[in-house]
């Protein structure tokens, strides 16, 4: 299954991609959130949608939302990638590092980027993301991807100098509001031949940046589910995102390329779609 | 006003406490969540309160949870505490250091404290949170203290070695489980004659180890709301803990201390009430 939400921000309802057209499902779903994550959710969706309901349409102008709602956390991995390593001459982590996205920063997958107030350093990362299918403390490596209820595409901006510049954590660069575009949809496991080995892409006003490939990955899903559930309970409905590939601005040689008013960002992911992003100065 | 939550985890009703008695207030109130303070709860609550209702007491053995709900996000301050700078020889900070700790690690200000799986250094650190009232984004200093709802009292339990010895940012030894104990209540302003002057304490097993008071804060609360409202969109609801004194448990010499199953960690704050957790070991 391809889930969306879809709506006025704040005010998505739920829905499905089915043949390329999308459909309300709002009669039977409330939202997709914790409680429709740990209710079998997915499975009763997918049972309803096995009888050919008919269903009504959703225009092709509306707006789409996160095709999640609000989780209780966003974890991202960071350096996660063979060829970043390589690119930066960092070594490759002996563990994942991991940090947190304010949830306040999730958004629609072609909402404007809201370039923050003294921002000078906004930059791009297109990362394959997944959501926790149900509630995960402890998970043996083996048995993780029955934690995972599905994939989407996600860009994790990042304002380099709140991030690295500002003393301490990477908090303050990582949570800006719009800084976290989900979607266009989440697809379910059946979906994705193999989720290590779908390729990816990113483009600032149409020339490429990032390209790259799952492949790549250090750390991936199953470990990192393994991982994280040790440090805390993974709740339904909860966004991880793996990492980003090389080409983001902060590497570009000999001088970092970061996002100005109107530049235009473009991503996408084998089988998980692609978003698009303006970048709008931040304006009261 | 001093707001509770009572009841079994993740079934708690709303209640207040008034002349040191209880009150359950879930006939008017649904939660205190994002909802209640975004739609002017407390002013509504006081009026109600005001008309002298009859309420229903809240027996004296019942659990308190946590006196708010999962927030969005639950932010802190590190390094905040002038004599804890003294004390470690770190300098004092010129921006506040900012981190995130997991919503799943919220709980009630007496549940146990579970030690997790692997822990050798769990520690404890004594903190004033304050939880916002209004969404917040580029907020004047000024104008801060209107976005603050009110204070409780927060144990920022952090595992050490989680924290700094495993690879990158603080996520893994700040998030675990039962690792943010707040309450006994939420108070209101109008609780707190001056919340720059409370004096607050910690004790393992009856010796105190933390003693200290918000005299001694770096940066305090109007300039922490200004601060963080420049880089994400503070929630209604949303927990910020100030951080935490000297005497936490890496920094006793000559051997920092830890703590142990079996462990009693008691703390308290002027006006704040006071809190205690016994430590378990993690067992499924």
């Amino acid at each position: 299954m391809k889930l969306i939400r879809f709506g006025e921000a704040g005010k998505e309802k739920p829905g499905v991609i089915i043949d390329e057209k999308r459909y309300d499902v709002s009669s039977l779903i409330s939202d997709y959130n914790e409680a429709f994550f740990a209710d079998n959710g997915l499975e009763k969706l997918n049972f309803f949608l096995d009888s050919n309901p008919t269903l009504p349409e959703v225009g092709g102008e509306v707006r789409l939302g996160s095709p999640v709602a609000r989780p209780s956390k966003i974890i991202c991995i960071g350096l996660n990638y063979v060829d970043h390593c390589k690119e930066t001459g960092a070594p490759i982590p002996t563990e994942p590092i991991i940090f947190f996205k304010s949830t306040t920063s999730l958004c629609g997958p072609n909402d404007d980027l809201i370039i923050p107030k003294n921002s000078k350093k906004t930059d791009w990362e297109v990362e394959l993301a997944f959501v926790v299918g149900k509630k995960a403390s402890y998970v043996e490596e083996a048995e993780a991807l029955d934690y995972v209820a599905g994939y989407a595409l996600l860009n994790d901006y990042s304002e380099r100098a709140f991030q690295i510049e500002m003393g301490g954590q990477w908090a303050k660069g990582k949570g800006c509001d719009t800084f976290a575009p989900l979607g266009p949809f989440l697809a379910t496991h059946d979906e994705i031949a193999d989720v290590n080995n779908i390729s990816m892409w990113l483009t600032v006003n149409g020339k490429k940046f990032q390209d790259s490939n799952t492949l790549n990955l250090v750390f991936k899903i199953p470990y990192l589910v393994h991982y994280l559930s040790q440090f805390m309970t993974l709740l339904p409905g909860d966004i991880i995102s793996t990492g980003t590939p090389p080409g983001v601005g902060l590497g570009i040689k000999p001088d970092p390329i970061y996002i100005k008013e109107g530049d235009v960002i473009e991503l996408g992911m084998q089988g998980l779609g692609s978003s698009k992003q303006v970048a709008k100065a931040y304006n009261k």
